[in-house]
């Protein structure tokens, strides 16, 4: 009977082929878990965002993280080669969704849907170069909004940025410009510099680079690279080092070269309605319109953006610079290519960068800048006594059920001290403090941990007073006074 | 010039090997879009569900979506199978979870973390049988709560109870009993019949078929497919058809075969003392000590529990029974799988079936028998006349940043019914209707949708005058007026 139990307790440690731990226990390459405090800061950040996505009347959906491989095939250039694969186990071939842009595009085309203003935050996946403490991992959150549907010109593109102002309000990060620019004024601009017609996305793709390099190393590319010519790579870098508002609109459609190109014209003039839309909305002095701006991304039809933080962020006693924060633009023709009479639905949507919001709230974390709180309970049941393990868990019932954030320890007879300072370290803000002498003549103390005052209630009465006490805990931090 | 102009259309249009839609255009087997109606009701169900977790102070974490293939190896038994990997693509060889608990038990172990208490709300992947109008997907949220730690017996165990009845009566589906059983019962009632030590985890799995298949099937499979004699299967039967509350632990104590066995009484005590911290609870009359209750996975070691509703559910004219809707139990040696040294951390916790539940109220929603808001837009910017896009947008501006939730038409000149349209069939409350005549003198008017009621605001009082309209709204919608 003794073997037999051994073997039983041998079945119960040891389960197939599961021995001992012999691999290095971690997550996988350019991801990470996130502990209670960073999904605290996730959670706030997002809140925000939502809230404004919400306030401008944005509905959610969600897609699976894969899709069919087809639906990925052909959306993202080069970039292709870091999309993630299932394996082949039978059935469909399949690949993690590297975006949330071309999911809702096969949403849009698979539902036959014409018009929808949506928000979808979720995780994207790409096989790249992480660079984890500057917040770029494999696995990463994507927070887009997105206005599909025929409407008049720049009315949505406008929203979008009036949308992205508010959330970087909200989030209060520091200061920050909008950039934007136009496709068509782009492609009207290589038009008249002399680049011929099958080499517009691909200069394009190099001018997207002088955010990081200068302009010699992308003229260089331009001309051994993509074949552009000295001649027009240098009539190219003229344009691009122009930027400003309305008077630059005024100096480019007065333009030589660019005056004489349909497309550049088209452009231009969507620029300037963009700005006279965004002076109505109030965000005008955000917005600069700057030619350099190009975007990587190839399915861009009309406006692009870009929110760019202009200061650099305190952390600690050294200094990060953030750079791009937010980024999107207008796509006309991608859902179309969901459709089997490329059926287009137009489409203008704006990401924001929350990876680096997150990973610049982490370090002022690290840092000490600032603090969270990773629970939010409002009372904690103690005893200073033994034996009451029965007594707390009545009162700890009878705050769940009105509703109040209660604790307790989980041991029978835990010491005070532990209790105590299980409620300063996660400022739990109230204790309740049950004793001997106290139950007795039908009272219980309460406990304000930040003060150490203690001041007795009628058992009976003791729902109420807590509740009491919260509401005023609450106007007190309201006001501003703890 | 012509020709270089369609060759840059072409270029927009067509990027690289992407040609028109050939492939049926759907989500992978198994999975789905939601759409901003279900993302509703998603979202309502995990808000109810994840203020009861923090009720008890659960933290929020959350791991990525694959973890390295040695992690999930050997934890999943025959289910192993149904794990989706990922293509060797160079690098490390990965998976993508099966469920919360092994990631959990890896976080655990991989930060040396000895207490937690924590919620996690994700997807996970299985490669089944989909049953999707039943709620069964390939990708599906799981949505658990576990206390990790070296407590006293059954105290955690018994919050988890409490936590799912909190949960259960939040969420208002119906009447419901949770079912508890204890693996150490299970496994002393299998020795006390006669089963042979290595075969209790095989004959386990065979009983937790008792929720689906008659006993005569479940003796069968006993008998010809584990190998269990006839006479044991004989004496199992009789033990499984057991339940009750303390009469029937009393009666157990008691019982000639199962006092002998040391592992039967350990779990009949431990039953007991969670019946009486249920009592302490106040949730005792929901609890069914169930001896038939098994559980499939393996890894449990301790209390096992079932939440089951005990109607069906009423969806239009036609019933449904939806059976188990949350269910755990504690494990307390999956973290040692994790660690070198074997070291344990001892865990309880919980699953909720949020997709049963999404499943039901979306069945609801589309018989007709609730309704849901997918936007909740409170002010709607109108205009009668043409000209008023300048206008409109101003005043968007103004609401926007007093933190009012409103929208208007992306068109210039959209027609007064299309627009009072879009406010009935999204139950936006009001609108604020522009005309030429009230902006002269000054005034704008505000629309009640619901009344039709509308009446003259000074222009300049607008924002405080809707904020004024808002709150009244909320307070008639607090006392059921509307």
């Amino acid at each position: 009977e003794e073997v037999s139990k051994l073997l039983a307790l041998k079945a119960q440690l040891v389960t197939e082929d599961a021995g001992p731990q012999k691999f290095t226990l971690k997550t996988p390459k350019g991801t990470r878990d996130y502990n209670p405090q960073q999904m605290t800061i996730r959670n706030n950040v997002l809140d925000k965002i939502i809230t404004v996505f919400r306030r401008h009347g944005a509905e959610c959906i969600d897609t699976p993280v894969f899709e069919l491989k087809d639906v990925l095939t052909g959306k993202y250039g080069e970039d292709s080669k870091l999309i993630y694969d299932l394996k082949d186990q039978g059935g469909e071939i399949l690949s993690l969704r590297y975006d949330l842009t071309v999911p809702l595009a096969r949403y849009l085309a698979m539902n036959k849907i014409t018009t929808l203003k949506r928000y979808h935050i979720a995780k994207v996946y790409r096989r790249d170069n992480p660079a984890m403490t500057r917040g770029r991992y494999r696995e990463f959150y994507q927070c887009d909004f997105d206005i599909a549907g025929v409407y008049d010109p720049m009315v949505p593109d406008a929203e979008c940025l009036k949308v992205v102002t508010e959330i970087l309000e909200a989030l209060d990060i520091g200061q920050y410009i909008l950039k934007v620019n136009h496709r068509r004024l782009l492609d009207g601009m290589f038009e008249a510099c002399g680049v011929p017609a099958d080499k517009f996305r691909t200069t394009c793709s190099t001018v997207d680079k002088l955010d990081k390099s200068p302009w010699e190393e992308v003229r260089t590319e331009m001309i051994n690279e993509k074949g552009v010519s000295p001649d027009a790579a240098d009539r190219i870098g003229e344009y691009v080092r122009l930027n400003g508002s309305t008077e630059l609109v005024e100096k480019l459609l007065k333009d030589e070269k660019l005056s004489k190109v349909k497309a550049a014209l088209e452009g231009v003039e969507a620029i300037k309605t963009l700005l006279q839309y965004c002076e109505l909305f109030g965000i005008k002095d955000k917005i600069l319109f700057d030619l350099s701006l190009a975007r990587g991304l190839d399915y861009y039809t009309g406006v692009i953006y870009e929110a760019v933080l202009t200061q650099p962020i305190k952390i600690g006693n050294e200094e990060q610079t953030v750079g791009s924060i937010a980024g999107g633009g207008r796509y006309d023709n991608l859902v179309g290519m969901f459709d089997s009479k490329n059926k287009q639905v137009p489409c203008v949507g704006v990401s924001i960068g929350v990876e680096r919001i997150f990973s610049v709230l982490e370090a002022k974390l690290a840092a000490g800048d600032i603090t969270v709180r990773t629970s939010d309970i409002d009372v904690y049941v103690a005893s200073a006594q033994k034996n009451f393990l029965e007594e707390r868990m009545k009162i700890c019932a009878e705050l769940w059920d009105a509703g109040i954030k209660t604790e307790q320890s989980y041991k029978k007879n835990p010491k005070m001290l532990n209790q105590l300072q299980h409620c300063e370290e996660n400022k739990i803000p109230l204790a309740v403090v049950l004793g001997d002498s106290e139950l007795k003549r039908g009272v219980v103390k309460i406990r304000n941990i930040t003060t150490r005052e203690e001041d007795e209630v009628p058992r009976n009465d003791l729902v109420q007073e807590i509740k009491k006490r919260i509401d005023n805990l609450n106007l007190n931090q309201l006001n501003g006074a703890t």
